[in-house]
């Protein structure tokens, strides 16, 4: 998509905007000179876009794997989101919750909810098309183990982040392959709210209290960031992408 | 404890080192210069100590909180942790693993899992006396969510950071206040080898058998850091202790 919205797209922001409902929405993005984004926008009730955010963990490998029957190309087919992890606004019909927004696999890496939730993030939307079986592991479906660590992902990092988050599955079967379901709405216990039962389209819905994240992270609280956190211990986390292993 | 061994505990190293077994033992520690710290070691089968961890997250608060009836008070009789995370190697006999360790109230932190990772880690190992009281949250008693809290800590960071983790808990009931149990043996999937059942003294046991690490974060898997991690997007990790909210 060179624009969003645009044609192919409108009447989508259209409905939405007739029904008062905000949207969550992930493209393929194509900029004008020339660079392919896996982006995610988050659109208002009344049609206007929110917040933005290109992938930043893309999986998978540049080059095909021989002999693999599933290939996960994402680092062929798109560039490395270069604009990190910035907090928007939601809309004030929300309750103008502070939010984040991440795209499939980033959701395993801790480190792109804690740099929302250093924002102040009370909401985080994300959308996934997690295969049901094993990209690294071969052919073998899974369905039971890929779905179990979708939803520990984002149970964990709700309560470790004490946010509200939102997590949306593509389920069923496209072009043959198998996709996980288990989309989930989760409190800022990591306790889940809703969650959708089968491989098949349906609609899950909870009511958000945006007022119980400071219950996690409140002043004093055990998720106080200010007040327990020692970022002096951290420096690994940014020095070093890789391990360096000990003797 | 001024020193480790000390006479105080001579019987049990002794006892360990006859049955061939080690151990992780947590424990206040004095240093010559006066400074106290939540401390544990890990002890391997012929006595020798093999990693030392002094606590970087302390919970709770300086000062007493007036009116509540339970006080979490690390804060005040300890100082932080001074040597950050530092991954050692655990004995022969174990296969050599590269270890961590934490204390209590560090497993719900993320970095400091991954601070071990990026060592390397093939096993955490923790121990917690976990009040079943919300410490934030008054008196109320909930040892359903705190054990929860305590067993998806394990779970996620074990998964994040493909390690297996040994997560022990102190249960039952201390000077009137209840601590939770739930302590857990987790491989690197995440999934739970062995749970302990009850608020009473019990054995678990489970095999660990350290290659399935690699099945994680071995070369070109979903979580080999140095192929996907993206560190140069991290920096309020390390750049903020607390929240910078947005406008």
């Amino acid at each position: 998509e060179r624009a969003m919205p645009n044609p192919n797209c409108q009447r989508l922001f259209d409905r939405a905007r007739e029904l008062g409902v905000g949207f969550y929405l992930g493209y393929a993005e194509l900029t004008e000179d020339g660079q392919r984004f896996n982006t995610a926008i988050t659109v208002g009730p009344d049609g206007a876009i929110l917040g933005k955010y290109r992938k930043v963990h893309l999986p998978g490998s540049v080059e095909p794997r021989p002999g693999n029957r599933y290939q996960q190309l994402e680092k062929r087919y798109f560039q490395y989101g270069d604009g990190g992890f910035q907090a928007f606004r939601g809309a004030q019909e929300w309750g103008a919750p502070i939010m984040g927004m991440l795209i499939c696999n980033d959701r395993r890496w801790p480190e792109a909810w804690r740099c929302y939730a250093l924002q102040g993030m009370e909401l985080m939307v994300l959308g996934y098309n997690s295969a049901a079986y094993d990209p690294n592991g071969g052919d073998a479906e899974n369905l039971e183990i890929r779905t179990f660590h979708s939803i520990l992902s984002a149970q964990a990092n709700a309560y470790f982040n004490a946010t509200f988050a939102v997590a949306v599955a593509k389920a069923g079967v496209e072009d043959g392959a198998g996709l996980i379901g288990g989309s989930v709405i989760v409190d800022p216990n990591g306790m889940i709210l809703a969650q959708a039962k089968t491989l098949e389209d349906e609609i899950i819905i909870a009511a958000c209290d945006f007022e119980k994240c400071m219950q996690g992270k409140g002043p004093g609280k055990i998720f106080d960031f200010g007040f327990h956190r020692r970022p002096q211990h951290y420096g690994r986390i940014v020095e070093q992408a890789g391990v360096e292993p000990i003797a």
